[in-house]
């Protein structure tokens, strides 16, 4: 009889303990998906960018306040997110630092190490999301798998609250792991993503509609997750068929599509290699 | 009140005009899908493959005989549909013309040329499906595109309306058009599938778990059905990011992983090229 009552209590408790208030260091596309799945459960309180165009236009729509300034930023918060690129993590952390001295700063890249952040700031952390994002699309965060590291054990608890309030598949990964990761997702999505671009470069030479190549390229994709790619590989490269192989490099150098025509020849010979031998 | 007697009559014609009696050469993973997908409509008659095995094995599922011998093929039949590799088809419609001079032949490639069996088969076509063929997964037929020729414009009608059973994309496509398109699709389909590939090796490389880049995978293809693939680009070369760049080149040479870091630098330089200029 008394099952219900504790279970509600502990759900409340859970729930309280999760809430937090938190500020965003950027306002590109990671930051936009952050501050908007994170807003239905937690406060964002500022939305940091150099530009303050920026900054309003995504402070507006999650009810935060919006900054130009590292000095105007709110110490009092549970957690700084710092969604910029990789590039300029190392700079902001020095910028913010002196004026959050004690919060928990976290970064959102894959490849930069913890010790980006640690060597400025001691409550430093990592939280990744493995996905790609585009101002376009809504995130799938409850599959959306999530990596979290951080400097202190309570910190890798709170990091791990947050994530598991947004997806059940968190994971705490080193650096190391990490960058395997974000090496392997460079591969399964940026260049997956160039060879569309590529594809429709292809078609485009020759009026034909990239939209044909939808069907192909869906069904490409979710077989790989049934199967491993190495045995759902297809084409002539893989049938090692030089004629189909020849004609191709032909209608790619008459169309005088060099770079298309260089991974052709470079990803042809690397797929005939690793099936025919 | 006429009028429904009138529409069921020409159902009834267009059903029967459409029924076909129809045999395969070869019996891969297309002759596979195609028998399969046809018999539903149209009968098949027979299936050849040098491997009287393989034949018997497809043949057996969709209710045709096996043969292992062109001198045994049947000449009354509507179609001979030869889906064999490309590096193949000039030698079997060589083989098989003796015994099937006047039946309609087509073959199933994207790169062939109608040519290739016309100089030897005056009844000859293309019934090329732009999708990519595994024996573990159904295919979607309805939203597959296919593509025809013929030599005479009555067996383009009849090829029109074999695919209109299957697909209401149907595409009427010279052989210089279907080429282009079969390029386009290996850049779309057999190198984002050695993208995939090359993804699962550095994660194995690890012991990380490949199904953590799904979502990500999935995301990648969904997104450039709804938008341009060049504006989709994202990752440490469209950023121009150099030092997550050399970290991931260095992490692929000291994993020996020799033919990734080739195909690394030269499709983060390319990306690099397209987005910075």
């Amino acid at each position: 009889m008394l099952r219900p009552f504790f279970i509600g209590m502990l759900e409340q408790i859970t729930s309280l303990k999760k809430f937090m208030r938190i500020s965003l260091i950027g306002a590109g596309r990671v930051a936009h998906h952050l501050a908007h799945v994170l807003k239905a459960q937690h406060q964002i309180v500022q939305i940091y960018s150099r530009s303050l165009d920026k900054a309003q236009h995504l402070a507006t729509q999650v009810g935060a306040a919006a900054i130009a300034q590292v000095s105007e930023l709110n110490a009092e918060v549970d957690l700084v997110i710092i969604a910029v690129s990789d590039q300029a993590i190392a700079q902001v952390i020095q910028e913010i630092h002196p004026y959050l001295s004690h919060a928990l700063v976290v970064h959102t890249s894959g490849s930069t190490k913890l010790d980006v952040l640690q060597q400025h700031h001691a409550r430093s952390g990592v939280f990744y999301p493995l996905q790609t994002f585009s101002l376009e699309r809504e995130i799938d965060w409850a599959q959306t798998p999530l990596f979290i590291e951080a400097a202190f054990a309570e910190d890798q608890q709170v990091l791990f609250n947050l994530a598991n309030s947004l997806s059940s598949r968190v994971y705490a990964y080193t650096s190391e792991q990490r960058l395997s990761l974000h090496l392997a997702a460079v591969f399964a999505c940026n260049f997956s993503n160039y060879c569309y671009d590529m594809a429709k470069q292809v078609v485009d030479a020759k009026q034909v509609d990239f939209s044909l190549l939808y069907p192909l390229i869906l069904e490409t994709a979710h077989k790989t997750t049934q199967n491993e790619p190495h045995h759902m590989q297809t084409g002539p490269a893989m049938r090692g068929d030089q004629n189909i192989l020849k004609m191709h490099q032909d209608l790619l150098a008459a169309g005088q599509q060099h770079a298309l025509a260089e991974v052709y020849a470079l990803m042809s010979q690397q797929i005939l290699e690793r099936h025919q031998s």
